[in-house]
């Protein structure tokens, strides 16, 4: 018999542009021992974790709850339940995910129509509202943040273009919520998704999901009822969703008072996802969110400070990451593992056409903090300038500090 | 602002039909910080994961890895993948889960064909090659182990019959795996799905998965790799699968030495899946199975002892769950909710044309153990009493310890 010992992870600063370190709390809740699917306290924990949610996302939402899988999953759920084969589907582009929305609705054998914008930038409203006047899609679909490139899209006015135009506005908030505005019914969002691997402060696993009564009953319409479980008065569509699993009208009926057994809950991530929610409420929504511009901010006057260049439309970055432009003839990998190696900090790399250009260094969630900021400035200065780069000696830890301090002033004097 | 405590569950002993109580080391496990997606460590964990899944699976698959969502997610990626829309698919049903994989396969537009036989029974192997023969099926899905009648279906020719006809097989065997005896790579298997809630002990959310080479071929031959990080080299089959979360292509390249992104792995999960292995591998896959088979030996004696009848074929009993039959005039749900309130175990309910009519005991995983077998026979006994049903004083916990006393007697003989 092999002994194979309990698992032990190495010590990590995660700074990339997530998975982030997680909050203790959360980390103790999962540890947590089971209880059945439908104990009292199972069903208990999930209305409350609905409730917890509708405060995270700023709705009234009754259809408020996670679907069990990574934040893709969640991404999945939507476009598949919300999508027919056939419909018009728009997607502006603006880095990676925007692709990935295309793609997901392509497999849902949706007509895709995109418009696309340089990496670094975000998509002018007027240039969507033009798009959905001229293809009159089913769904908008758009990402809030996209980690591979940082920006943040404005999206207040973007549900009232679309119910203007008949079409349903979905979003994916899996990079942004919890560390930037995010205000569901506000917004006029008709669904979005998240995961908690970012600012949310969890492992991904999870996917906190919100729907307006408008794509409930888009997806009500299709619904199907399994036969091992299906009585004489459950009717099928014949346009049902092409999937069991994300078949959110499946799903909304486990969640729902006639708690109709679908999956069998993953309980360790609901703990894991009830926890980070009540670690954000109790903080405050608006205390989270400005944590996280504070330390953004700090983190982005450090690189600056560093004397490195700081890539794309600063002015729509997420609080929670910065793309920081590699100096020419550093090899970024390299630096990335000295920093790991060394520091056990970890800070990202790229996609596409920023593979090698720019590092991401994410400040979100429990690591959207002072210490972890200035810890990572100081080692990044350290290998920076062991591969030769002429940093300014103490230039980042100073420059982010003094943000730190400015914001304590402020608030003495408040 | 409201406090929300930390996250504190009832003591339970779950001896339903699962989820389980999961074994302690796997809930440390969950508590342990995470690292990032692409740390050494992380890769090292998922190589290592896929290792010791080879050993539960008693295979020597390289596809063998984990689907981020419970076991249904595993159901869905691998009938999605291996499905093309038309193909004609067989199912042998004896209970909801075969309906479950019949109602997949639905959704992945295949031409479903069924056999069926009544609840309580396996279906007879002549039975099955009978109709793969006539039917021809591109897979034959069928379940291992169905929870719901608790029978266990032999598969040790299964594999020869569908080779015979050129059928890929496909089995689930969530609710089996690690209580019963599964031979992947000996009985044949082309793709196997499970769960970590039930015999391996660990919570829902994630599903081990292991695909034969010919398994392999049909989904790379369906294979498309999404916009956002598609390089040039890489064509799309016209017939791609029809999801991006389930394509298996796909997670085999996220798994695999390419380590192309897909979703972020459930890292979380992924430290529970391994530890539920490690755990059962220590002990020995062998010492599992007999440990299950008598703790559900027990448990089966335990409850004829108390003068209850057992429903169904039990020659063909899965190990880790019986069908007990609630005597005439018990209300089945509120001696459950006796239980659960007054002795903190939980027993399960049952679906469809059992419901009401038999309760469901597992003794599985961590809870395959005497204390807890005989902890639940006093209290059932305790409580059927007081419903008024005229059981035998002590004759639930004599029966079943009995039999753990001949099993001692036993090893010291041997």
């Amino acid at each position: 018999m092999t002994i194979t010992a309990p698992l032990d992870p190495p010590a990590r600063l995660l700074m990339g542009p997530g998975p982030i370190s997680a909050y203790p709390r959360v980390l103790r809740a999962m540890s947590a021992q089971l209880v059945g699917q439908y104990d009292p306290f199972m069903t208990a924990t999930m209305r409350e974790t609905q409730e917890l949610y509708r405060r995270v996302w700023a709705t009234r939402n009754d259809a408020t709850l996670l679907v069990d899988g990574t934040a893709r999953a969640g991404i999945e759920a939507a476009l598949m339940s919300l999508i027919r084969p056939g419909d018009r589907v728009l997607v502006p582009v603006f880095g990676r995910f925007g692709h990935l929305l295309a793609e997901i609705a392509e497999r849902a054998l949706a007509e895709v129509h995109v418009v696309e914008v340089p990496w670094g930038h975000v998509v002018p409203t007027s240039l969507i509202e033009e798009a959905v006047a001229r293809v009159k899609p089913a769904v908008l679909a758009l990402v809030q943040g996209d980690t591979s490139t940082t920006m943040n899209q404005p999206l207040d006015e973007i549900g009232a273009i679309c119910e203007r135009h008949g079409a349903l506005f979905y979003t994916d908030a899996t990079a942004s919520l919890g560390g930037n505005a995010f205000l569901a019914d506000a917004w006029g969002v008709d669904a979005a998704t998240a995961g908690l691997q970012k600012c949310l402060g969890g492992p991904s696993g999870s996917a906190p999901l919100t729907l307006s009564e408008r794509a409930v009953s888009v997806i009500r319409s299709r619904s199907r009822v399994e036969a091992g479980i299906r009585e004489d008065a459950d009717a099928s569509a014949a346009d049902f969703v092409r999937t069991n699993y994300f078949d959110l009208g499946m799903i909304l009926d486990y969640w729902g008072p006639r708690r109709l057994n679908h999956h069998t809950e993953a309980t360790s991530m609901l703990y894991a996802a009830r926890e980070c929610a009540a670690v954000l409420l109790e903080e405050g929504r608006e205390a989270v969110i400005e944590r996280h511009r504070l330390a953004g901010a700090a983190m982005l006057a450090g690189v600056r400070g560093l004397g490195l260049g700081v890539f794309g439309d600063v002015a729509h970055r997420m609080n929670n990451v910065v793309a920081v432009e590699v100096p020419d003839g550093v090899p970024a990998d390299a630096v990335r593992e000295a920093l790991l190696d060394d520091f056990g900090v970890e800070i990202g790399t790229s996609f596409g056409p920023l593979h090698g250009r720019v590092w991401r260094i994410g400040t979100m969630g429990y690591n959207a903090r002072k210490d972890a900021v200035l810890v990572t400035l100081a080692a990044l200065e350290a290998v920076l300038r062991r591969f030769g780069v002429a940093v300014a000696a103490g230039g980042g830890v100073e420059a982010a500090g003094d943000v730190f301090r400015a914001a304590v002033r402020e608030e003495v004097l408040a």
